[in-house]
């Protein structure tokens, strides 16, 4: 039974799974949700997900929500299937934990409600709220300072392998480089470098290409 | 070399990663860090955690930060001692995973918040915002009443097993015991009995001990 993943392409949850399926060179069938629509609210998916949010993902009789949780899933059971995504060695991931765990917790939370502001409310045609805009731009660059010091000393974030520490940073990177927010990553030499190196993978490209 | 745990007591973060080290009956060694006088945001301690906040933990070489990249390391690379904290059957690392991102990515939002506004404040002299707790409530409530369903079904929120995903979840939980905020937990007659029973381990009682 081919892998199933529902959701909707404007979701970067969604696409970030997407994307780990594509490195991974695996099959899949794609179902999509209508979230204008409020499907996500409603049986038969919140059956799926409880909290009412895309992607799900359908392995077998096995039903996963959380993207992060689906990309390590992905990441470990197809472990010898299209591109290494987590390392086999203990040190090198707990590396990859810290920074896969600093994505999540600290730059997800500014990167999010940028890409909320900036790209999805003028797609809806709500307005951006530019004091919020102002607020998380500031607490963004505090975290890129860090990732900038970080990628001066490892090409990539948990090392000197690609790896989810990275990848899950995409969907919002490459939302944001469409705003006015670009101007925070190129402005710090390594990160951009970086930024280029990861939104460059045909994986991702494929993904991106899928919403137009 | 034992391990050594750089942190503060009233920290939810270090608490998690001590009563890991207790759960996994490590020996390790606590070193204060002094929280109000701002020494995480100063080098040495920049040096170890960039973002400049506690936990870190050190074993032999490796210096870790982030409180569940630490606890998913002594988990895997401390498998064969005390407490199984992590599942070795890939469906069931895969909902261990599905939980510890809802606790991180859902409950956390709200418990930290509400743990800040009832908990911390008061202890250094400032007052809650009530319009805060009262958003957050609402939205703990939510999430807790995805959790009495999920329980209603496994013992633990994975699956049958105690494993990292309720264990994270203690030191916002034993705060919130002591607020108005314990209603929340009390009416839900599983999210009650699964609580009553991860605050009850001996582990989490040595640590929560430390503090007083």
């Amino acid at each position: 039974m081919a892998i199933k993943v529902h959701g909707g392409l404007f979701s970067t949850a969604t696409m970030r799974v997407l994307a780990c399926l594509e490195e991974k060179e695996l099959d899949y069938d794609f179902v999509p949700v209508n979230l204008r629509a409020g499907e996500p609210k409603r049986e038969p998916f919140l059956s799926l997900n409880p909290f009412g949010q895309v992607p799900v993902l359908e392995d077998g009789d096995l039903k996963l929500f959380e993207s992060r949780a689906i990309t390590k899933y992905i990441a470990y059971k197809y472990a010898n299937k299209g591109t290494p995504l987590i390392s086999q060695d203990p040190k090198e991931i707990a590396m990859e934990c810290v920074w896969m765990e600093v994505e999540a917790q600290r730059y997800e939370n500014a990167a999010a409600k940028l890409t909320w502001e900036l790209c999805i409310k003028p797609n809806i045609g709500m307005t951006a709220d530019e004091a919020v805009v102002e607020e998380y731009e500031e607490k963004l660059a505090k975290v890129l300072d860090v990732y900038e010091d970080r990628l001066a000393k490892s090409k990539y974030l948990a090392g000197d392998c690609f790896s989810l520490a990275d990848f899950h940073h995409l969907p919002t990177i490459n939302y944001l480089m469409g705003t006015k927010i670009k101007a925070l990553f190129d402005s710090r030499i390594h990160v951009n470098s970086w930024c280029a190196d990861i939104l460059a993978r045909p994986a991702w490209k494929k993904v991106f290409a899928m919403k137009n």
